[in-house]
């Protein structure tokens, strides 16, 4: 059932954390790739600015292909598809960014990702994470999902003194300036 | 008439189960398919969330054409087109995630499906099922209708407790994780 | 004038039957094509789900095409227009299915329709004929046309008992389960 | 100024007649081509059914292209516009279709209209002409812009009895049931 | 700033004249080519009516290039922009007809065009030049301006008595029909 | 965290200035390419009028290609992406102009921008610098974010008067009627 974590690292697989109208709540992110010529396909009822997102994920990708060592011509010979389960949820916002980012990445590279990781943090086009809303409720989440670590913009830092100390005891928080730190942090080696 | 199960197996064409404010019905989902580019094209008043779900379907099978020995070239060469009828009835939903990538699969390998199952569930990108609403009146359509097998997705085994009786009686459940589990049991080889 | 039958055996124009709120009409259809890279246009102020219709039909043609002795080649070379006249008068439904399947097939065979012939019945992506509404107005819309013979589906042959005498005198009612039966005996060969 | 006849025979611009809420009005056509890929632009705020009538009288020509000794590759390698003026002033209804067809002809085989000729007429994918509205309003705009002669739709004779004397003995008025006649009549050879 | 007319002869920017609800303004129109495939961008708020009138304008060169000068192949290797500036301001109607056509020729000519010069006029896709609204006011931005010579279409003459007579002391006001008219004025050679 | 100026001199990054209800802003721009096809990506909730500035300025910066010593080809073979954090804020206006250009340069030529610079300004196809409104907001947030240079348009200079002295003391403005000038003063050489 999803709201649970992963049970073992996987490619492609990256869980976010979302923060709605009724809480916290776990937001996987599953990327694939097939032979095609190019095109990204974006499933899961993405509004507006998360589809801007995801946009923006993939060209930081290729704008950095080489420092991934991703083969440049890799982007016009495939599909790529981005979906967010559950499908009938409709879910928006820059938060994603940096589960996005990652998810390409293990996907393209065929490298899994931990896991026991959350993370959550926008991620603007030359790669910077910048602060999100809802840290304490993110949090709460990941915990009751059974996440051990959790990825957060630095400029979150300061909203970890709203987070539950029992969370504090169980989840070991990641900051991050970068997303290249982010998927440093991520990915299985 | 719809609202009876198919008469034999059959190729390309697989039995979902819809639930409406009407209560349960029959939901079943046609492919074909024929020279052309690669479109896709789907008919018979789908919501956004059912066609975010026939892309889904179409791109788990795709990225998985080796898996399912298909030539990848296939998707390329051929353009694919979902019909669910009836025509005028406006349908939506993720449930039919399983019955979707079912039936691209029936078509496209050219092996039938067994005419008396009948099933439900959504699909992630990456093939998992995930738990879906109103097996009960689900439970009843399939019952009118004839049908013997009815694959639901795991996590609904403890809404079995709200199906009748009878029904149970009559239908076997089969559980299930994976779409792939769902078109091992569906198709006759 | 348009609601009368056609006067001679036509290729490519077929007579179907709407049933709309000031009761049964006749509802022409014609098909053309011409030299092009296999675009479908779409003219008569048709709503989504005729639309769709239109595509049912179209893509059932292409995927039968060698059991109609048509080159699927065919497709890709040429772009193909279906008109439903009068053109500023708004029409949908799927009831026209049968008429734009038979169209096609006569058009692009180059075959004439029996031009006494009218016909209605929606049509599934592989080719069943769906009961249709209002068979009582449509008949009676054929019967002042001067039509002699109206395929219907077979699952409207219960509602034959609201046709009037009169137009059961003067009309031979075809009923059929698929549009191989319709194509079979619209078809003048 | 526009409302009044073209001053000479011209080749790609036709009169039409317009019937709106404000009475009958001259509605001229303009249609030229130059080198493209087969793209048909239209401009002059035409409404929905406007717009199919271009299409309609487009795909007539293509269909029809032999016949009018026009090389099929002609439509490939150019792109063809159709403007009504005033650009400012909304236009719709399907009555134009006499009026597109023929200037499209005249356009492309470079053979000029007569100048003192106007038309009004619905026209369908086969090259019928069916009966239009407003007869009597476009009679009397057709005789106040010195208009000599008007091709009208056959099954509209019946209304030249509500069109005034003095306009009947000015105007010539041709009863057409195909377009073909229309382009005959219109065509200066 | 703009509301100034042009310091010096320029090459692709010609002064319009607009009509809005608070009185009559300068309109620039800016035009710029470069290597493409041949696209036309159009910028500056425009509303349906205005970018309609670029279309007109563009076809209208492209079926006189030879007339013009211009190669016609010019247009497939090269995309064109149309701005009028000032971005965030609405602009609408068919009367920078002439002044989109003339910084059409001038910018692909390379031939500049007279500095003390306004134009207003719609223009159909033959080229003739249309009667606009608004002369008055439009004749009082231009002066306002220090525009020395305004082009008007001829059907617009009988309106001059409305412009007061201080303006027609310090503005030479030349009358056409025709486009090419416009440009013979308007170009500088 | 944004609201502070970049740390060091950047490339294809530029800090605009962004004049909204709730007072001034710092509005950075980020720009990037990649292999690709000549697509531009806009990502950021750019409004109409903001979208259309990202043509103006990529458009004059492809017709001045030869002026930026940009080899025409690039273009072509790159598809760009310009982005504005942060992504869930709506941005609009004209005034985003001269650092759109400014960041397009910088990121084609791979030339950096000095680090304590700001700029507002629209820009015309021709790169003309238009004024701007809320020249006192957005220097005070200019001011509050530590930057020490502001690029305004020269018709603004008689806005100054209504920034605080304690701005002008801090804040060097540097008034330009061209954009051409914006790149002059920003890029680092
Ligand atoms: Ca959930
Ligand atoms: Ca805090
Ligand atoms: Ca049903
Ligand atoms: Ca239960
Ligand atoms: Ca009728
Ligand atoms: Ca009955
Ligand atoms: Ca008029
Ligand atoms: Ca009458
Ligand atoms: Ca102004
Ligand atoms: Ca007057
Ligand atoms: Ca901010
Ligand atoms: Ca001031």
């Amino acid at each position: 059932e999803y709201g649970v974590k992963e049970k073992k690292d996987q490619i492609g697989v990256v869980t976010g954390l979302a923060y709605t109208s009724f809480g916290g709540d776990i937001l996987p992110v599953e990327v694939t790739y097939f032979d095609g010529k190019g095109k990204l396909i974006v499933t899961g009822q993405l509004g507006d600015v998360m589809k801007e997102s995801t946009e923006i994920a993939l060209d930081y990708v290729k704008s950095k292909a080489v420092e991934f060592k991703i083969d440049p011509a890799f982007f016009d010979k495939h599909d790529i598809h981005i979906h967010c389960p559950e499908g009938a949820v409709p879910k928006d916002g820059p938060s994603a960014g940096v589960t996005l980012t990652t998810a390409l990445v293990s996907a393209i590279t065929r490298m899994p990702v931990h896991a026991n990781l959350a993370m959550t943090g926008e991620v603007t086009l030359r790669g910077n994470v910048l602060p999100i809303g809802g840290l304490r409720e993110k949090s709460l989440a990941a915990h009751r999902s059974g996440i051990s670590t959790v990825i957060i913009p630095k400029n979150n830092v300061k909203d970890l003194d709203e987070v539950p100390e029992i969370v504090k005891n169980d989840i070991h928080f990641i900051p991050v300036e970068t997303v290249d730190q982010v998927i440093q942090e991520a990915l299985v080696r």
